[in-house]
């Protein structure tokens, strides 16, 4: 059961001037399911990517890098399910780009104006006969009020469709963004989530976009994780359609360049915390938040020790107040000089520790009720800076093993 | 279910000479259960011990570091279960102190002659009235042929006691060596183990104590993980109580010196591996061996981030080949200039993947087959040098969920 998570429905997913979805049933794993997207940009979009950090990344993520590196202008996307092409050596590379051929030939392009997404098993081999053969009807279906049906189609694990857009004026006129993420499990990501797409028809440079989307990474998927496993296919996408009427920002630090830029990180957050709510078997929904540390990275190194700690994840889902478990997890992030005597843990407004040590007046009732709620903030206090950071996450409950010990049979 | 293991029978735990174990009931967190134990070394014995690394480290292992500098001669060790005195301050650190006071005036000795350690749930009041009212009843029962109670009094979430004996000779001369164990989750140590103790009858300066214990540490319980949660109590203590008729041995390069170092690390090592066996809701026992790194310190990098996933581990528990899993976390392990072609993967004798793709000769039956046992053997190759590491590890089950969401209750 996803944690305070219902799809937006389709009528509030606002189109994006020159961006459009096509999906179809191309059978890549399983029969009967929507596996197969194609997103079309209009000549002259702006897009801006990041990657997986994971050294084993996917054959997708390595001929993204290259077409991008190319700079020749991308003109599609495309996005399979049920397969994740990672692990399959020069093989997967050979099947990915052939993917990526079949569509040029279609579309008339360049096959360098091509990005490919894989998400599913590991190991296997892609079907990319199948996708080839799947590309006609996609391309069909094609169309700008799609963004509901792409959501969908892009799920693997997850049980809710991630889709959120939002509207702002940039320069008096109307700017759309909307975006649709996918994931559930194995994420850690580390520049990017298992699969994000976020465009807008706001008119943005070209030079800015991969400054735009890492910037955006950063705030959002870069701070939540499931499991702590970093997925082999992260990738995050950011478009630009510039078919919007105001002059083209050429500067995030420009009064419409933070305007988009904080828009387009309000969905983007919405994104990544919608991965964590519907997170495999999460019941709760948990923002850790650390202060007090002389960096931002010893307070999020801090922030993912308690994050990825199973004791404190199965302590969660049984909303049982075992809160030295934090401590623990605290005391074992990796922080060599840390003092734990200057050391206070909250359970939202509750004062569980103070000193390194059970506060005097913390009653374990108090702590319970908190424990109880589907929504908790643990927020620790080093009491050696001024830094802080945030991660999102969620519990580790018996569906979690379940999901993972099933998935693929 | 612990993976192969059962208590080794008590008339096969030799005592050793010099040292002696008593137990008692002191309800210290529930009744009717032996959770008082108290270490008897004659005058002249030498000790030496590692220690948790975690920063939030509880009272009691503050308490022994102390002593220990204090060199005053290791007389007397006082261990209690239900209650680890972790996340206590200042209080925690008066309570382990008070509780050594209270063994000292029983034995005669000084406070820093004792080393105190605890094991249990964290940032909970220590009950030192009650250790001190349970003293001369644990005094009482203080014998030399008391191993196989004592392993069982130091259990906590364990479900088999955990106790290794065996006998070598020494300059003509016949050594015991026997240890006990304890720790089942919250496994992941970093010098130590929960709590271990393993004493022998050979005569070792004590200077050579402390480079004794941090090496076996090194080849045991620094190479097994559970969940990856280091505790705060971890303490791993060698004590010999140089009662047996051979030279004393001066240095672990020597003859002796090796001899004794081999059998204590075998006891060690099955002391260590014992604890993951019976690792929470564990159902396989894994050995995940890396090699061809540039260092052994990268090896062990890959093999935690393999050994920590729970992708990994709830495949492991479904008994299902999804292999692809351990490629993911070899590339998220941190090794930034890992070249994914060059990387073999092996489960036991099967090869699953050659330069970083799926092998063309594997087959899932073949994998399926290996998945099934109850030991498994993972072999990874980086391909980039000759350094290699192993560690061991478990499975991830529903019931290490249950256990650790019920744990408390």
């Amino acid at each position: 059961m996803p944690v305070n998570l219902v799809a937006t429905p389709v009528a509030e997913l606002y189109p994006v001037p020159g961006v459009r979805w096509g999906i179809t049933e191309a059978g890549i794993r399983k029969v009967g399911r929507k596996d197969l997207s194609v997103l079309l940009l209009e000549e002259g979009a702006s897009v801006g990517a990041v990657f997986t950090q994971n050294r084993f990344c996917a054959a997708p993520v390595q001929i993204c890098r290259e077409h991008l590196a190319k700079n020749m202008g991308i003109r599609a996307m495309l996005i399979n399910t049920g397969n994740a092409n990672a692990g399959t050596g020069a093989d997967g590379l050979n099947r990915a780009q052939a993917s990526c051929i079949a569509l040029a030939r279609e579309l008339n392009l360049s096959p360098e104006q091509i990005l490919p997404f894989s998400t599913g098993v590991i190991m296997e081999p892609l079907p990319h006969d199948r996708i080839a053969a799947g590309l006609p009807a996609a391309l069909a279906d094609a169309r700008e009020n799609n963004w509901g049906q792409a959501a969908e189609a892009i799920m693997t694990t997850d049980t809710v469709a991630k889709a959120f857009s939002t509207r702002i004026k940039l320069g008096g006129t109307d700017v759309t963004i909307t975006g649709i993420s996918k994931g559930a499990g194995m994420i850690r990501p580390n520049m990017a989530t298992m699969l994000g797409f976020l465009a807008t028809d706001a008119c943005v440079s070209p030079a800015l976009m991969n400054q735009l989307a890492t910037e955006l990474a950063e705030g959002s998927f870069n701070r939540v994780t499931v499991d702590g496993d970093t997925s082999t296919n992260d990738s995050f996408v950011v478009v630009a359609s510039n078919k919007a009427a105001h002059a083209p920002i050429t500067s995030l630090d420009s009064a419409e360049g933070q305007a988009l830029r904080a828009a387009m990180l309000a969905i983007a957050r919405q994104l990544a915390q919608a991965i964590v709510r519907d997170g495999e078997g999460a019941t709760k929904f948990i923002t850790i938040q650390v202060e007090g540390g002389k960096t931002g990275a010893e307070c999020r190194q801090v922030a993912y020790a308690i994050a990825h700690s199973p004791l404190v994840k199965t302590a969660f889902f049984a909303s049982d107040p075992n809160l030295g478990r934090i401590l623990a997890a605290v005391g074992y992030a990796g922080i060599n000089d840390l003092d734990q005597t200057r050391i206070d843990l909250y359970l939202d407004d509750v004062l569980v520790a103070k000193n390194g040590g059970r506060h005097v007046d913390y009653v374990e009732a108090d702590g319970q009720r908190v424990m109880k709620q589907s929504e908790i903030t643990v927020r620790v206090l080093l009491g050696r800076g001024t830094a802080a950071d945030t991660v999102w996450t969620c519990d580790l409950s018996y569906d979690y093993v379940k999901i993972n010990a099933d998935y693929r049979s």
